[in-house]
């Protein structure tokens, strides 16, 4: 399987005048493979496909959509080391780190299979008729559809997992909704074979061309285009503040609004609880900075706020913290444009007479009462930078909380003594984010029934979901009840003879499957 | 119980200088009770008493939250029939209806109760521990928690089943959210009697005052500030789509955007299928002129369209709904604004060359070719008026149905002939609406599980939920996942030992409660 730049619109490869280059990450040099810029004829096409293709992708028998996910993951697979290659070079990740994701994103597709055949996202629930009842009550199913055709935008910092295959892809394919990627201008070499890996498991499942299209583009008005066109039903974003807000405006600005999933910033508080902190307070400081580090710090969950009592306890933390981050390698960026923004918002920081840098490193320091008065000192410095809150007492602990804004996760480091002051600072933390850990950290995002990658606004723009596990299917379906339907136009979910072998609702009660 | 026109505040009674009053609704005549405008410093002070409550309100046991909510039921019950002689008055409801929909509403509150009670509305999940595997995968427990604070607007349409204790606010106490009415002003005093019932049960069961207040109001200003403060994290309207449109533009511009579940308009499209309409024409236009006309038209699912072969089957129809309409009783319409608009509605119809007035009634007809070219021939009328569209073949009924916006219903009239053109037809109606029904017409919306009323925008402005049945309660929780978490900090909805016997899904298996 070879790049040769085009636009993949359903099986038809497509070029255009106008093109864009990838950078080598590692140099910063334009790489010399020219990509096709995708255009609003292209995006037209791309989504009239996808709507032709919308109903009976959406009412494929589970066992045949799980098959068509799985043919996926192995179409992957046969893309080989040259899969590899290409993107280490354009996201200057490593081999070991490029390949574990590729293994994610595999798996993430399968565990979608799974999730696909199980049948339990269909939610099918059914309350029989009472014709002795006064008034009667009709015979009433419900069960979720799939919403329409999806669009997805790729993260630079999960070329494979969070990118054209990736978690949004997984869940709209696996609710049944037909997906046109706006592919991602720094990995776009990347973002074309995983597209031909998808094109070739649409055709040989001899499935309508329009369930996947490609659309690589570095421009904004491309991406703009694609969520504006009426044929798109919703939207899988992730990527920053600035870009998942620009989409929810498009979105609200259509005739028919549509939900927009954007996964967008978080700083990830850490509170260490003061017996955690004083008992491993060196281990506690060398565990952060492998957390604070990995993936040079380009991860959604990296710790970027550390809060605890001053003291010496925290002395010691800074200082082993300071000392492992000017140990540590110095970082490759992913793009020119993350790492510039990255230099400013250190910048901004050593600026600030409230925060002081502590080492040689981008970690920084400031009061409870500092971080308080200065809304610029929680937001985000996507990349290696972390700042710790010094605070007086466990009240200051929860002011510092309260006054924050929704996060993707919160960590609390705690020994046994701490546990009944942790209650009421979980309750708080509980509520600002989609998931709270106890002595971990909050790098490493597990794919699984349970994970809830999400969380209040502006973590994301909408914190009923979850953009990672099987949990964000439910972003891309709809409830839908029939009425007294004959059962032969019924689908197969809700016919009475129960042929999909469902676990459903009946009357109330959950049947067995 | 008396209505003094208080505004309501956790336990306080608050009176203003600034008061309105209530119309009677069958002679237009203004009634003597002033009630209190509730202005900003009233809804500032119920929503931070409701954060307060929000806390402990959400942490609460089902048991416990159920019981509160059985006692709601039995405390409007306790008011006795002032309840009915204020709603009468002030709605011009009949007095069967109102004690039908009192006994829907307390029906609704009960099935809450049980629901909340029953408990897979928690969506507990579990994914335990691997901590052999290569990377060690932790322990991961996910459950739903309250939004926090909800904002409820009542209808008109429904003083007790959808107003002060109807299905928002029983959805929101279900789902352990505390909640801010901002009363209708059509049923004031009604609204208050309700308001103090549910004040009681707060009392009796101990709960803290905040998890309920009432704000009477005739101003859009008030219910902006309710929508704006920044403790609301959720809002339930039901009404028109001008005010819906308007919360959700407030909504949208807060620092933190919050959701709104908005139920907006609808003009419930019927398709008559060859056959059946050839064989019960007259049976037909007897049965939809007694949907179109209950509650004086005032249905959000009240049938506005009629969509069906042009011939003598169809002349028939129309002249038998003719016949019906104009021997049905003059409508007590709810308020003189929706009595203005629906004459309004009306006038447009008849001075639009597209639409042809039959008989005395307000029912139309055209073509399908004249309501293709003309948009605000879809736009709801709220009252007692249809629309019957004239179509030469089912590829006309088609277009018709492509053409339109989302909707809340949709009805198929069909008999076995039918059934192979009805399911092209039946797939593009599902994509449109919340329910599609089968020989039966879209008025009378059941309680119950499977019940989905709601749809595509505009129908509502969030597609993805219903506003009746308990799913209704999904609307006001999110997922939180809880990542080795101490068994003793976590709630007990995921504690090892599962106190509360829960359905729960352990490593992707659905367990028994």
């Amino acid at each position: 399987m070879t790049v040769d730049g085009s636009i993949l619109i359903g099986t038809r490869d497509v070029r255009r005048d106008a093109v864009f280059h990838a950078v080598e990450a590692a140099s910063g040099a334009e790489l010399p493979q020219p990509f096709a810029e995708a255009n609003e004829t292209d995006v037209a096409e791309a989504c009239a496909l996808a709507e032709e293709a919308s109903g009976a992708f959406g009412a494929l028998a589970p066992d045949t959509r799980a098959a068509f996910i799985e043919t996926v993951a192995i179409a992957i697979e046969a893309i080989g080391d040259v899969l590899i290659e290409t993107a280490m070079m354009e996201t200057g990740l490593p081999r070991a780190r490029l390949e574990g994701e590729r293994g994610r994103t595999t798996g993430q597709l399968r565990m979608f299979a799974a999730e696909v055949r199980e049948g339990g996202w269909l939610d099918a629930v059914i309350d029989t008729a009472l014709p002795d009842r006064t008034p009667p009550r009709a015979d009433l199913r419900r069960m979720n559809l799939p919403l329409g055709p999806v669009a997805v935008f790729g993260a630079s910092n999960f070329p494979l997992a969070f990118s054209v295959a990736g978690g949004d892809t997984a869940a709209a394919f696996a609710a049944g909704c037909p997906v046109v990627v706006k592919g991602h201008p720094a990995h776009p070499g990347t973002g074309e074979l995983v597209s031909r890996a998808i094109r070739s498991a649409v055709q040989s499942c001899g499935l309508p061309e329009g369930v996947f299209s490609y659309l690589p583009g570095s421009s904004n008005a491309l991406g703009g285009a694609l969520v504006a066109d009426p044929r798109i039903k919703a939207v899988g974003f992730t990527g920053s503040r600035g870009g998942g807000l620009a989409l929810v405006e498009i979105a609200r600005r259509r005739p028919e609004p549509i939900p927009v999933y954007a996964e967008m910033s978080s700083i990830n508080p850490v509170v260490l609880m003061p017996a955690a902190l004083a008992a491993r307070a060196e281990a506690l400081g060398t565990a952060f900075v492998g957390s604070l580090t990995m993936g040079a710090g380009q991860f959604c969950t990296n710790p970027g706020l550390v809060i605890a009592l001053d003291g010496p306890a925290l002395d010691r933390f800074i200082a082993t913290a300071s000392a492992a981050l000017a140990a540590a390698p110095p970082p490759v960026m992913l793009t020119p444009g993350i790492h510039a923004a990255f230099t400013a918002g250190v910048a901004a920081l050593d600026s600030n007479a409230a925060a002081k840098r502590v080492g040689a490193g981008a970690l920084f320091e400031t009061t409870a009462a500092q971080f308080i008065a200065d809304r610029s000192l929680g937001h985000e410095v996507f990349g290696v930078s972390s700042l710790v809150v010094r605070c007086t007492d466990l009240d200051e602990v929860a002011q510092v909380i309260a006054d924050l804004e929704g996060q993707l996760t919160a960590t609390l480091q705690l020994d046994a003594e701490d546990v009944a002051d942790a209650a009421p600072i979980l309750a708080l933390l509980q509520a600002k984010v989609g998931r709270v850990l106890a002595n971990g950290w909050p790098t490493g995002v597990e794919v699984t029934h349970a994970m809830v990658h999400g969380g209040p606004y502006p973590a994301t723009s909408d914190g009923r979901t979850t953009s990672v596990g099987t949990l964000a299917m439910i972003r891309f379906l709809r409830p839908v009840c029939f009425q007294d339907m004959p059962d032969v136009l019924l689908p197969p979910a809700l016919q009475a003879a129960n042929p999909l072998r469902l676990p459903r609702r009946v009357n109330g009660v959950r049947e067995a499957a």
